[in-house]
């Protein structure tokens, strides 16, 4: 259908980006980059999603001004500090637009502004102001420009997030590529979720927006808790148009082709961010089949990767389900407990270890090198529909603890 | 009002207990009592709740059972398995109450059955049903035996967990004793959380019913995040009224006096839990006021409580109140982001570290002096209505990951 090419946000036609150091944080490393630009060289149609959170920053009520017109060229984004509850804060996220601005001919609305970092904490947009003309400068569209960018962004993740698939449609090849930032947290969602996307689909604001709502539902917001979201979550997509293709203006065959392709990346993305969760060891995936509905198993395999003994019991490999039926059980959704089975998959093998509610033996040897592997899959079949969700997590470690115990200073 | 006295859940008039090793778990130490005991010498009006997971052990259903006309005796309770979700556990519920009814002349539907520990291990109901006459045997009402039943019940607390109050009620001295396990969770509900209270107060079913729904819901339940309640929680409390005060049944002065007497019992177990939560060093309580309602406060207070990334920086003495003001954000309940003083006090001192939504300057030195307390108090105003509540929690901490990395095994 689709194949993962390279160049993340740059492999769409007509976008550019930079990743430079601005110094945001006193005393930060002059070789980590705090500040990313990334530019089309075509008016886009844009379409974004923010975070629930009732406490939301200053750049995404920005943001959600600038994008109101679904129109947009740009996104300019730091790290460091969150530009959250803090005075000036809504003056700053304008200012970082306008400055980007200034510097590409456009307006400050055609612009989307992202901030990650620490809250409460005036963000120091001199040093970004001081810093964005060696990003616009440093502005182009190669596999080494979407990389600076997507270390830009990075805060406490340790590796950087990057894809792009193309595919062909209508004869025309169009691309989708992206950058993200973890949530870095063991609840993901609690720390911010950035993730900008380009494509050169022709594609108009209404079916654009359609799909990345759908997508993000099943994508991103599957790798939260209970709806957790942080202040600064942020997930934009861009598309010029330069592939081509004929505008796709309704839910035809090219719709569901770009859907699959936007739905693979988001998937690839949010899978990236789990894995990479603040001290994590283990990607975990909950697949909770055969429910009464979708949201009945999404709800079931949240509360599974959400639960913070079953996190704690994956780290230690320790096959310990009886954590996984509890956690089901306090997550609202209706089952029947005594229907249920469970189990562990990786590399390494797969194992049964509870069926129809109640204890089976197994092998504890072969469970424990289930386990021990970097991704665990934990199966949970309710025997009592059709429905599946599939939610991701990360383990619980020391190094969540150690990294969450002083992070502000 | 009323006096702390000794003797935990031997401290009312006619209720003895008695604390021994069954060795419910192979190879325990045979020095940690796993097996615990309680009579009444007359027959008690009981209440009791339970845990709302969908998922409930055996005991709770056959206590529910038993309880049922509002008649106890006693309880019988191990730890060291939760015998739940394991073939033959309802069998040996029952077993259980029917061995401690045929020791003491009762019927088994005079007991109520509680056990804490791994799920989905079928019980060793044999070691409990030999251990059984020597804990009839030490049955006594003592100081020790109180000790003894409170150290049988425990698993990873690290303290037990026991206290008992007297009042004067219409000229009789009326007491209320109790012993708890601490749910040992750093979200508490998840783990078991089980109370046995005894008073000997005289009162009837159904106020002893609503007191005990009512206290329950302002002590216990705000060490919960979310609702998450374990397969076995259980608070039961039995009344066997030989204070000889005038029979409490209606909510009258006398009802009062009782209610603030169990009232107190409920909150400080409820804090004493907090405070040994799995790996805890700091007790933490979280104060919300003038919020729209009470419920508002409570469900801002436990998601504060109840946030990783809040816990892991009160472990780190972190004066990190972004995190606070994000955990209110997401918990669902409203309040104006804006209007938010936040503070943190302990006996080290008090320090407003956010105002009206946005940072304050703090000194820092002192802020990390209150933090380093081991109790630690999250003071938060919403500055909008006249309701207020507190919560209990504990900071996350490496010792945390330890414990539940392989708990199992």
């Amino acid at each position: 259908m689709f194949e993962q090419i390279n160049g993340g946000v740059c492999a769409a036609k007509g976008f550019k980006a930079a990743g430079v150091h601005a110094g945001v944080k006193k005393n930060s490393n002059p070789d980590k980059n705090d500040l990313a630009l990334i530019l089309s060289e075509k008016e886009c149609t844009a379409a974004a999603t923010y975070t629930l959170n009732r406490v939301k920053a200053a750049p995404v009520y920005v943001t959600m001004e600038h994008l109101e017109n679904g129109v947009a060229w740009g996104v300019v984004v730091n790290s460091g500090n969150a530009n959250a509850c803090c005075p000036m804060s809504h003056e700053n996220a304008t200012a970082m637009a306008q400055a980007a601005a200034k510097l590409t001919g456009h307006n400050a609305e055609d612009f989307a502004v992202a901030s990650t970092g620490v809250i409460g904490q005036t963000i120091n947009i001199a040093a970004i102001e001081a810093a964005l003309p060696a990003a616009a400068d440093k502005l182009e569209r190669s596999e080494a420009a979407s990389d600076s960018a997507a270390r830009a962004i990075m805060t406490t993740d340790t590796v950087k997030k990057e894809v792009a698939y193309s595919c062909e449609i209508g004869g025309k090849t169009v691309t989708v590529g992206g950058i993200a930032k973890g949530s870095g947290m063991i609840h993901p969602n609690m720390g911010t979720m950035l993730c900008f996307i380009t494509t050169d689909c022709a594609i108009t604001h209404e079916m654009l927006e359609d799909a990345l709502r759908d997508i993000v539902t099943k994508s991103f917001n599957r790798v939260t808790v209970d709806g957790d979201t942080s202040t600064n979550d942020t997930c934009v997509v861009l598309a010029n148009g330069m592939a081509g293709n004929e505008l796709i203006e309704w839910k035809n065959e090219d719709y569901d082709k770009f859907y699959e392709m936007l739905s693979a990346l988001c998937k690839t993305m949010a899978k990236m961010i789990a894995a990479d969760g603040e001290g994590a060891s283990r990607l975990l995936t909950c697949v909770v089949k055969n429910a009464r509905s979708e949201e009945c198993a999404e709800r079931l395999a949240k509360a599974v990767v959400g639960s913070s003994l079953v996190k704690a019991a994956m780290f230690g490999a320790d096959a310990n389900w009886g954590r996984i039926i509890c956690a089901m059980g306090y997550s609202k959704a209706p089952f029947r407990p005594e229907y249920v089975d469970i189990g562990f998959a990786s590399v390494a093998g797969e194992i049964l270890v509870c069926e129809q509610g109640a204890a089976v033996a197994f092998d504890e040897e072969l469970a424990k090198k289930i386990l021990t592997q970097s991704e665990i899959t934990i199966d949970i079949n309710v025997n009592e529909g059709e429905d599946s969700a599939e939610c991701w997590g990360c383990d619980l470690t020391y190094d969540y603890v150690k990294i969450n115990g002083d992070y502000r200073t």
